[in-house]
């Protein structure tokens, strides 16, 4: 690079040329920082807490596997094994099925932004911190989200919101305690025929045990009359957090696809996505940059689950929740 | 578990019941994927394309360290050097520098959806696939973007867009050809009040030869004259992709701060994303799970940029259009 520095400094003006030296040189706004030149060292931690979750070995190793394109015939392979993987953990064969280049939030924004069109209500399931983040990306794409508590029936549903119409969606999240509020009003919103979304989210700060249920539990999308299931990639799946799983059943793509406006975002576009992992045929469409290595990641935690190793080493305080839920669910109205 | 599977299956009805199994078991609406029992698999391959690149050997390793929670202290830590180190490769003081959980793209939609409100104007710098993106996620939140080719001296810029008003933003692509005149662009927009964004991305499929040049060049963010600048981790960054690094001075800043509306997105929100970053104190505040692995990567990316080796190792023909480029910038008009 040097024979361009020494060229560099005869040709330009003053102000420029300290610019075309090296950024190691003493003539830089910014100097190289301190902070950096120290080893990256990272401590050993028991993480039971809302977040990601420690990795398994095999999980871990992944993360430093050597990059390839993201559009090389060997990934599309990965991304076709994640959809897979993804199908398996959802219980669902719903074709548009893929990962979200994002955390958890960004994974909600792609539901919101992608089923909601002017003329749609919207219902918030539930109360913590998820409703009202639910609530207030719904108040930014200008759409009035119902506060809680909400009609937890049809019959209550119907009295109390009449004017409700068939297109709504019902935005419902994983809440600790309102979980089960939340798969009654599934049931409810969905005979009505709206488009139920369920977040598989955590609550932050208020319990010291994992929330995030995918996985660590038997979960049906479409038993369980889910439209939009999504999932951040850490927790019991025990990927690195920073991607999410999403699947949306056929009557939910029915409804983004007939659209007649374009979401919002361009970047959690469900039709450009669907083009990119394939889930509209073969061919495909680029669309942005996949993250690669954690994909990788994704895919060795989707195969450990798929041979049970994560589901073995579960909490038993989650499977004793949903055996309480499934057993209750008959009885809603 | 087994225990709970046991019970369940006394108390539950037959639909639920086959639910409350393992997922491994034949009563499985999805069994585990074929696919994923086999070992994943990569291939190596020379990365000269658009996409990522290959990684260096430190930040390979980075990938495959353990997992600690996102608002532990160390984290915390790591994301301050980030802080730093990108300061160090935008040559910018800026305090409001961070990184985006997402792609390029992602990046893309962080400038516009927090700059653009009702009554600006935008206008997209250049020709090329990021100028036309840039326009679509304008129009998709209701702006119209004015089509190129655009008016590229400050007095055309006058006389061709009299209405021209000075709260205005200005969206640039780093397309190769036109990567001069976005610069000159910069300048006129400046001059007449606007907030010049620019973006470090490559234009897919029409070269073999990167095209983002951040760290591969110097680069100044106040000198050129950037309001905000942003681009992905991956090419000469050389992280993996799926975040992305940006900064926006403080008269970008005041713009945002002073919004009438809230950005339409919750996910790319700056003033979260300015919290949870620290770039307002030491207060921390949670907005969501950063991605921990991701982090460690750029994190060992900008530490061995800041020691010179990615820079050593640039390709020299990038340097040589920089001395171009900066040897014509007196002519600016």
């Amino acid at each position: 690079m040097f024979w361009v520095l020494t060229k560099t400094s005869v040709t330009l003006g003053t102000r420029a040329a300290g610019w075309v030296r090296t950024m190691g040189s003493h003539q830089l706004l910014v100097p190289p920082p301190e902070a950096l030149r120290k080893p990256l060292s990272v401590p050993k931690r028991l993480l039971l807490g809302p977040g990601p979750s420690n990795l398994a070995p095999r999980v871990l190793a992944a993360g430093g596997l050597r990059m390839i394109g993201h559009m090389q015939k060997e990934m599309l392979q990965i991304m076709d094994e994640i959809k897979q993987g993804i199908q398996y953990v959802f219980q669902t064969r719903n074709p548009l099925t893929l990962v979200v280049s994002g955390s958890g939030h960004c994974a909600m924004e792609t539901a919101l932004f992608n089923l909601l069109e002017p003329g749609d209500s919207f219902l918030v399931g539930a109360n913590g911190i998820w409703g009202l983040r639910a609530a207030e990306i719904a108040e930014r794409i200008d759409f009035q989200a119902l506060p809680p508590p909400l009609p937890d029936t049809q019959s209550r549903l119907k009295s109390e919101l009449p004017g409700f119409p068939p297109a709504s969606l019902c935005c419902l999240n994983a809440h600790d305690s309102s979980r089960y509020q939340c798969l009654l009003l599934v049931d409810s919103v969905a005979s009505l025929g709206g488009v139920p979304v369920y977040m598989d989210q955590q609550e932050h700060g208020e319990s010291g045990e994992f929330l995030c249920e995918i996985s660590a539990i038997p979960f049906s999308v479409p038993i369980l009359g889910i439209d939009i299931l999504y999932s951040g990639s850490q927790k019991v799946l025990n990927a690195p957090p920073g991607i999410s799983l999403i699947s949306f059943s056929d009557k939910a793509k029915h409804k983004v696809y007939t659209r007649r406006t374009k979401p919002i975002s361009f970047y959690t576009d469900i039709t450009y996505l669907a083009k990119l992992w394939g889930c509209e045929g073969k061919t495909r469409v680029i669309h942005h940059t996949m993250p690669v290595i954690s994909l990788y990641c994704l895919r060795e935690s989707l195969a450990l689950i798929s041979e049970q190793i994560a589901l073995e080493k579960g909490d038993k305080r989650v499977p004793e929740t949903a055996v309480t839920l499934f057993a209750n669910r008959p009885m809603i109205p």
